[in-house]
């Protein structure tokens, strides 16, 4: 089975215009996902923004969980928020997976992107050998076009078998996107 | 199919020593798992509190997103507000489908609750016959065996394929057992 790694990206994303934009953190992003990274078995949830004081903020957070009265309160949590890394871009997360060549990224966004990759071709994907994953999902309204043009592939959009609106969370996403790929008994 | 609801209870809950509690309204908590409860075709997505106040709090963040500001800066989240119904209590939600005799009331936990029903088989009976189903999801550290043993069925806890640690939010646990049930292209 292959290492796989998230990213949880607030810049280049775009909004409900199109436009790209900044987001500002989410707390609960911040412990849903370290919960969904850790229980999928990844080895790394990384939260990407350009701004230093809200880099400070996730911080203060994960330090509530780790070595504050949170982490004492909750301990299954604090195993959660140690798989964390804050970081200032999805390039820095890259560089800490050891490179652009050393990483399989693949990204993930609610609208149909053309040509994509299956959940069933992706979980027989990292159940093999291969390069790290880092799977990569945006706020707002989604990753820019620059980030998925450069990526290796393109999950699928999550869809349920009735009807056709699709408006998950990006907490309920990456939750369903790991099951998919790492869930036990399917 | 059958209709399926979700149902979210704030009491019976346990908290982290097994102890009975009332647990407070988490905000997000309202629009993700209706944003959930929506996409994956869910009828009817209930609040159960038995606090007026806090039934308050959770019409305020519905008016938001169905009348206010939110809901003409994002109309799909208004979609989703669409399903929410609050009431004070497990036995009020059921009654609203129509009475204990009327619906299945399937109960939901992160740990092993003995005997279970697979997501596998809990797939092939919604996508059958039968009286509506109700998902209930616990708070805090899960639901009171009260409501544990009334019910019809135990879904089985959800898992990954490797590691034993499980701790996901409730927002993510609700995302990926609905996806199980009615997810597409699994």
């Amino acid at each position: 089975m292959r290492r796989c790694a998230v990213a949880l990206v607030h810049h280049p994303v775009i909004d409900g215009q199109g436009t790209i934009v900044t987001t500002a953190v989410t707390n609960l992003d911040v412990h849903d996902l370290a919960r969904s990274a850790r229980t999928y078995g990844c080895s790394d949830y990384f939260v990407a923004h350009p701004i230093a004081a809200q880099r400070e903020l996730v911080e203060r957070i994960r330090a509530h969980w780790m070595d504050g009265s949170g982490g004492r309160r909750i301990p299954d949590r604090k195993e959660a928020l140690g798989v964390l890394r804050i970081v200032e871009s999805l390039d820095a997360a890259i560089e800490l997976l050891g490179g652009r060549g050393a990483v399989e990224v693949w990204v993930t966004a609610a609208r149909d992107l053309g040509e994509t990759l299956s959940f069933a071709d992706a979980r027989a994907r990292v159940a093999g050998d291969g390069k790290p994953v880092l799977v990569v999902f945006g706020t707002g309204w989604g990753l820019a076009a620059s980030v998925l043009d450069s990526a290796d592939a393109r999950l699928e959009p999550i869809q349920a078998v009735r009807g056709d609106y699709n408006h998950l969370s990006v907490r309920s996403a990456c939750a369903i996107a790991l099951d998919r790929l790492f869930g036990a008994g399917r």
